[in-house]
């Protein structure tokens, strides 16, 4: 692996660690390489509505989660990420345990990146929800 | 305003109220009426990413929050609300301050409900993210 | 009307007229103005799959259509317009008749726009399907 | 393969040979087997904007045409299929050529069914799209 590679995905590693909303929601990264994040969140009261299932808003969290890191990888912390679109198809309704969301660049071009993600509980490994994004890369400074 | 939905109205404040993700994100139901529902959620450190932009998830949270919540309108405690799909535009980036959140329904049938939602900020009034959904409204019990 | 406003204007209708697509669909432009087209096309057999209903591709073809000019008519032949991500929701199945497919801008900036679309049948005025989509405008030469 | 599977994908064939939409558009069933449709293509000028580019609603009308196809083999002749909502990436403009769409069933529940498409230039094997659906499959009679 490049040192340039190693240096991009310990930015990746660190954004995660050090962003509040990822301490906030229990999410973390548990695979990172190039193009490719999975980040695990463990259900907590916290996710649920007052019927007991997943609120609707914690799998997209952790669907941007991942495809944002995916894309991180690419440029490392030369560069911000800005989510565009994001859409995401529920496939079975979540009621605990833990998700695993593994997010891949799918292209990433000058002007637009495109990415998709798949969550699967973690235990039986059924995949929950699906998902696909827009995103722009940014230069920072 | 007729009592049956007056009821269905109280039984959504209720289940805002009582639901942990509400509490956890800080989000609140502003207004609600018949098919439609505003909920208002304030920035806070724990939905930034490091880089001090509010992460991609928070914003399809509080987007799915107001379309289910406008959606649990039609038929209040009777019915549970499942998105099936979610789709979000982001037209601006966020960094702080509040952001209100309008769900409507757009039309809801035996099999398929489909609902939107624009996401303001608070002060200048500028939609920051618009969006759509897919909902299955099911019988319980 | 501004003269340069009138002239991105007659080049939108002029692209629609000239355009191959627009002819085999059956697509026209009914209504131009800046940041707003309205596209209508009357059901033909040629839209319909073999059980009569017209088939699920049909409608984001105007759809594109109408989003897609109301996007020309901010540069006009200066630039192009390229689609990046588009959604639809289905609200009723379309047998025959007309449709008006209304597209908007949202909002453009330099490097994304953004528009949606509301396609409603002629006769009755009901809303079949919306939709959005994800833009880029790209100088031309 | 059991003869029920046989006549399910002779019903599929057959809808495509005799859909109007499909000779319209120039489309053909390449590959048909359970729970999967590959469609294709050839680009005519009948395709093209004014500027030569293909129209951004071809690529959905393949995409919905290949999702549409993977899931009628699911239950042949005895259901309708109709679009629910339906998302495209567009990762590449396509200016001519030939092109696969490879659609796949994804899930199909008694109320529900997801489906994905991945859209191909056929002489390069490059991606050019890829999209999503949800679907309702619908008991005839």
């Amino acid at each position: 692996m490049s040192d340039d590679l190693e240096s991009r995905l310990a930015f990746v590693r660190e954004f995660a660690q050090t962003s509040p909303y990822y301490k906030a929601m229990g999410m973390s990264i548990v695979e990172i390489e190039d193009r490719r994040a999975v980040l695990r969140v463990e259900i907590q009261d916290a996710h649920l509505n007052a019927d007991g299932i997943v609120h609707g808003g914690v799998l997209p969290a952790i669907a941007d989660g991942a495809m944002g890191n995916a894309l991180r990888t690419l440029r490392g912390e030369a560069a911000q990420v800005f989510t565009v679109e994001a859409s995401l198809q529920y496939l079975r309704p979540v009621t605990g345990g833990s998700l695993l969301a593994e997010g891949r660049v799918v292209q990433s071009g000058r002007r637009i990146s495109f990415a998709d993600v798949e969550i699967r509980d973690e235990a039986s490994g059924k995949t929950v929800a699906r998902g696909t994004g827009v995103f722009v890369i940014q230069d920072k400074g």
